[in-house]
């Protein structure tokens, strides 16, 4: 393939001269970069783009670190991403953390060799003192870090309120809800305790179950599933995120339980799969483009050098009805 | 941050040996590498990475395109070929193309300008010839390209005749079928044909759908469901992809009808979001894992110059039996 130096030979201008066109850096007359250009046609050059990127010192690649690529909230959080970082010019570099808790020290190490620009951390992982690296552009979906690292979320304590007074409009006396683990310091376990707090002031029992912490498969899911309503055969209410909520529903309708009627379900997210539910289920859901896009515009200021002024987001869910909750 | 030049000053040698120790390339003698070492660690210093990928001309990292990266299929796809890249110690960047038909040409440019260093690509674009590059490390996931890009694919033909043969076993009369857009090369496609040659083979009725190019949301998935079980109200088989399956079943039992009794349906793909379908389906379950790290292995292979060697892959699907062809 040609390089640079057969560009400058059939021009008849210098190498800087070309790589100061190829870099939009300095002055060059329209006259010559009119020739270069014209070299470059010629000879079909492709510029190296790791040699200007290390000119630049910036790679153009931003890491979007979740813990399990495949799960709905995710891929659709990836997918609106990808899409929002390549408006910007930003290519998308993806990594599952869940399976190995090296992956996300590499990452960070990476963004220390600019491999990277930017992290966009959505992982649910505990070393939180690995990201306090000054200066660095990181942002955190749904997770709480440091001060210095800006958080895009949801209001999930309004989430959790709105889905509570939904269970106390249905009537229902008895509503077991299902969490991740309370070891993550993330504002998403706020609903719970807004959700049991508002049950509470309204004389309903509430029983929450935890789950294990970076488990996203659904095999797991049917187990807990499985072992919560075993518990509570009883419970006339079921608040839990997307796959949880529909495998609940599953279940219940195995066991010849009649939805809406017996039981009553919320699924919390609203991702693409609560689509496939029958009865259709009730869902808070969650701004995923928005999400996404906040995301995009904070690391990407933060990479211009502007991550100071930047502030958390907490952006609105909204409930939508379907039969699950139906009276 | 310290340079090259802050360790060669302190270890007492000069840049290019520091160089060497780096890029791990020439002699250097282990007293010299222990003090360079030594310095690199005193002085916190980390390497370029962008440099050193210059120097071997190498990125390390592969792209992976699919048409969308929210759906089941492909998220579960890119989330095992992450995994297996990461083994090889690559790293993986996305691309979502059914949004815009450009985003596949740019990779392309990418791959020539080595910032990636290999593609996998599944996605679902007509425009062949832009692949024809020669020499770069280029896979197919289940598309026919060209002769010299490997294919990735399962035996979709035993996959269309397994489920031929299932509505068969069950007795069904009258079967729909819901198959991509006959203008994409696709390996994929070929499972429709062999699916309505052995059904009419046994004297049963098929109806084929062919549903527009590189549509996946949930939203026109629901609309074509609508409107092919409206066209064939009485059909008693139902042969799709997961998510057109799992609407398909959610809209039947919305009519009333009963299934397995009144409706048979296969699903396939077998993705984890066939896990939430109630009564559960019947599922031809692609080997998604296996799919993942066949396609790691040529990329990797190719990119370590063994390209001429590799030839296709047709992994075998498996029938896995649910309530919907319970008879």
């Amino acid at each position: 393939m040609p390089g640079i130096k057969d560009v400058a030979r059939r021009a008849g201008v210098g190498v800087a001269t070309v790589s100061r066109v190829i870099n939009n850096s300095g002055y060059v007359s329209e006259e010559t970069k009119d020739k270069i250009e014209k070299a470059m046609k010629e000879l079909d050059y492709m510029p190296n783009e790791l040699a200007r990127n290390l000119f630049r010192n910036k790679s153009g690649i931003i890491a979007v670190l979740v813990p399990a690529l495949e799960h709905p909230f995710f891929s659709e959080f990836v997918n609106q991403v990808e899409s929002a970082l390549h408006e910007k010019g930003y290519k998308t570099m993806v990594c599952s953390t869940a399976k190995n808790s090296e992956y996300e020290t590499e990452y960070l190490q990476m963004l220390k060799k600019c491999v990277v620009d930017g992290i966009i951390t959505g992982v649910h992982s505990l070393n939180v003192d690995e990201y306090l690296i000054n200066d660095m552009p990181i942002v955190a979906l749904d997770r709480y870090i440091d001060d210095r690292i800006p958080i895009v979320s949801v209001d999930h304590r309004h989430g959790g309120i709105m889905a509570a007074r939904e269970f106390i409009r249905c009537g229902c006396k008895k509503v077991v809800q299902l969490q991740g683990a309370k070891k993550v310091q993330s504002p998403a376990l706020e609903r719970h305790e807004y959700f049991q707090r508002e049950l509470k002031k309204a004389g309903i029992q509430v029983y929450t179950y935890e789950m294990e912490w970076n488990k996203f498969d659904t095999e797991y899911f049917a187990q807990v599933v499985k072992e919560v309503y075993d518990m509570y055969p009883d419970a006339d209410g079921m608040f839990g995120t997307d796959l949880v909520a529909m495998l609940f529903e599953k279940y219940a309708l195995s066991k010849g339980r009649k939805i809406p009627e017996d039981l009553k379900i919320i699924a919390y997210d609203g991702t693409y799969v609560t689509d496939m539910a029958h009865p259709s289920l009730t869902k808070i859901k969650q701004p995923i483009e928005r999400l996404a896009k906040e995301a995009t515009r904070i690391i990407t200021r933060a990479i211009d050098g502007n991550a100071a002024t930047e502030k958390n987001i907490y952006l609105e869910t909204v409930l939508i009805r379907g039969d699950s909750t139906r009276v």
